[in-house]
């Protein structure tokens, strides 16, 4: 496929651009009209390679995109899934260029060129190597199976539509295996396939002192104050050892043999470089594991966000009536989302003391899985990566997670693969995400040739 | 001066909007041209009440206003100050009205009119009492006295350019006693004159985890989350016994006799009133100390404003890179703001774990003051507010505070009055600021009478 990206490549810039351009950021309500745009846009793209048809399909949220080429029943079927949702690109102020404006610069770091955008790499610029592979594969005379694509616009809200679309469309996402690129790799030199990821509990909390803003000379000292009863709350979810406290919470872990974990720590990891890309003098996580064991088979709680009171510019004085956090927490098999999440709501409201009120909400859940490395997908996969990257990919265990995969499990009965292309660098959630050119286009190569390995 | 309230109050109301439209925010550079514009409105209405002169004098910030009328050098002075800077009105979508375009409406509580706008009490509406008791004891032949005026523009913030301003002009501020209406009474029925304000120091911190934010799967567990760590950190800042821990805090309060302790608690206090109005179930401070006490005497800590992550709207997840907060304290007699900021910056630092980097930024402090009751303007203020009232006032402590009066007592030898007529209903710092009509007419009245009693 190498001769055909250089042929090709100036017009894949501009049609993924048109992507990236559209600001579909399922978080923000006020986008609604732009995932319209976007399903609509990548319709557009499937029907130009080659796709049979390709539809907007309305769902109780955003739309599900499906295409698909049917070449013959009988042949295997390749399940496409990726999301053209974005997170919101916040903080802006830290992006040295439009999040929404997508340009081709070098890595100041490297002097690598990438492409710089939100969605670069999560996940438009991953969802649109397979529609690339695709039309390769289709013009080249090399399609042996049929595929099919599904594009969701709420994976980063996590898919809260998507599994009942599916279960409404059981015969028509049949398939023999999911094929998705939506992770990274371990390293540019170390390729790897990730044969795992963690599930997810998400949580947003609020601790309501007074009733109103108090003036902080006139009550401070004698009225709780919701930001440090809040504070205090946080402080007490993880013990001196790293450990989630709130009852229950490892009761389902399932910890692996000593042998499993010797496997795992053939991943190669330096703590001193993963400090260095971090800027921090010291780690901090569960007593007793590795940083890859930390991420990879270990759950963990994460303040994602916190606010209350003044927090504007100056010295404003206030004794504030509330305070808030947003608080997640990746789970680990066989932890279930619908367990963890009840778990922690009443730990929370346990914790309070009698000087606030407590409202707990549940924003967000979703299983983690794991994928057998013994299967032919899997197979066929690392021999791809193997002749593309020169090294033969190891298996890894991804900390994030697309909770919507193990719901297609449960509901389609598919096991996804996990052929993703991004890296550390990329930083994919936070501003200046981007997508190195080097990758974008070895994960083009190593799709198409998993399609002629994958039998 | 009933009659003459009664026959002016229209024109009285006009005048003090036109003050209050003036979005006068010392917190908030951008209002800049504001502070200009209100303290020219200022010189307006001094004038066109009486003074001789009214000028605005420029400072390292926002301008002073100084206006005067001598009537004999040999008599004694009165010097009044007050100030026209306001508090930021956020969280805006708590007000009922626009906090800039003031109303006279009924309290929807009570009934009775008040004025709604944000600075109607602090301190537009209290300083301009005074400029009407001048305006009436000048036009009714009452005044013997010679009266000076300061009108600050940078209170809520600290005063950080008025004393430099006030040792420049010693000569210009000679006065006998500095009157000043910027504080609340006990309550409607218990009228009170504060002899005793708390200090402050105001600091602004930061918390560094990863040198960018990060997708909290594939590090989350891993990489201590400087949000979490801010809050443990805050947390630790207060002890079980509702203590702060920061070492050297308290060596230099004064601890009161339990004579002292037993005159301040003949205060009315019911602790359920306290907490219906604020809505709680539970208190919360210092343990062995009253309510009263923990807001008069001792010192606290609040955080005022805590940011950190994502937080707007969804389920954004990240491992954001940098956690803040805004954190106050509350200082008695002796601590000294100048020995307690540097104590608090000192510990904080000591206490971050070695995965985070800490900065901290001074961002305002003062001191606490005390009042002799002894004085014939105490004595002259409280037989002025016992007419009025029809009860004789109660010395009180004030737990906000009014930096720079300890230091006008220091660089002028001037002791300030606090003829305070704000209400906690005034909700001053807060949502739906206001100040009733009743406390508004009363105050002006007090002022009145204390120039006549004031020998």
């Amino acid at each position: 496929m190498k001769a055909y990206i250089e042929q090709h490549k100036e017009r894949f810039y501009q049609e993924l651009f048109s992507l990236l351009r559209i600001p579909s950021i399922s978080a923000k309500p006020e986008h609604k009209p732009d995932m319209t745009r976007c399903a609509q846009r990548l319709t557009e793209l499937l029907l130009e390679a080659g796709a049979d048809k390709a539809e907007i399909c309305p769902t109780a949220g955003n739309p599900v995109v499906y295409g698909e080429k049917i070449l013959d029943p009988k042949a295997r079927t390749v399940l496409v899934y990726g999301h053209y949702d974005v997170q919101p690109p916040e903080p802006l102020e830290k992006w040295r260029t439009d999040p929404f404006d997508p340009v081709i610069a070098d890595d100041p770091a490297t002097g690598e060129p990438a492409i710089w955008a939100r969605g670069a790499n999560d996940d438009k610029g991953q969802l649109f190597m397979h529609i690339k592979a695709f039309e390769y594969l289709l013009r080249s005379g090399k399609l042996r199976h049929n595929v099919k694509f599904i594009f969701e616009g709420e994976e980063e809200i996590g898919s809260p539509s998507l599994p009942a679309w599916m279960k409404e469309h059981k015969g028509l996402l049949k398939a023999d295996v999911c094929l998705v690129s939506d992770t990274t790799m371990i390293s540019d030199k170390v390729p790897s396939i990730n044969c795992g990821m963690r599930g997810l509990s998400y949580l947003e909390v609020k601790v309501t002192g007074p009733n109103k803003d108090l003036h902080s000379g006139h009550y401070g000292g004698a009225v709780a104050n919701p930001i440090q009863v809040l504070c205090e709350m946080i402080a007490s979810l993880i013990d001196a050892d790293g450990r989630v406290t709130v009852p229950g919470f490892y009761d389902q872990v399932v910890e692996l043999s000593a042998q499993d974990r010797a496997l795992l720590a053939r991943a190669p990891y330096d703590e001193r470089e993963y400090k260095a890309f971090l800027g921090v003098d010291a780690l901090r996580g569960e007593k007793g594991y590795s940083s890859l064991e930390r991420t990879g088979i270990r759950p963990c709680l994460d303040v994602c966000g916190i606010w209350g009171g003044y927090t504007g510019a100056g010295a404003k004085t206030v004794l504030p009536s509330e305070a808030h956090a947003k608080i997640s927490m990746r789970l680990v098999p066989n932890q279930r989302s619908a367990e963890i999440t009840p778990l922690f709501a009443e730990h929370f409201k346990h914790i309070a003391p009698a000087c606030v009120k407590v409202e707990v909400k549940e924003c967000e859940g979703g299983d983690g899985f794991l994928i057998p490395i013994s299967s032919e997908a899997y197979k066929a996969a690392s021999r791809a990566m193997a002749e593309v990257y020169g090294v033969e990919p190891v298996p890894s265990r991804g900390g994030g997670s697309i909770a919507v995969l193990a719901e297609m499990q449960q509901i389609l009965g598919i096991d996804p693969l996990l052929m993703g292309f991004g890296l550390e660098r990329d930083t994919i959630h936070s501003p200046n995400e981007s997508y190195l050119l080097r990758q974008f286009f070895a994960g083009m190569e190593s799709i198409a040739l998993f399609f002629g390995f994958y039998k």
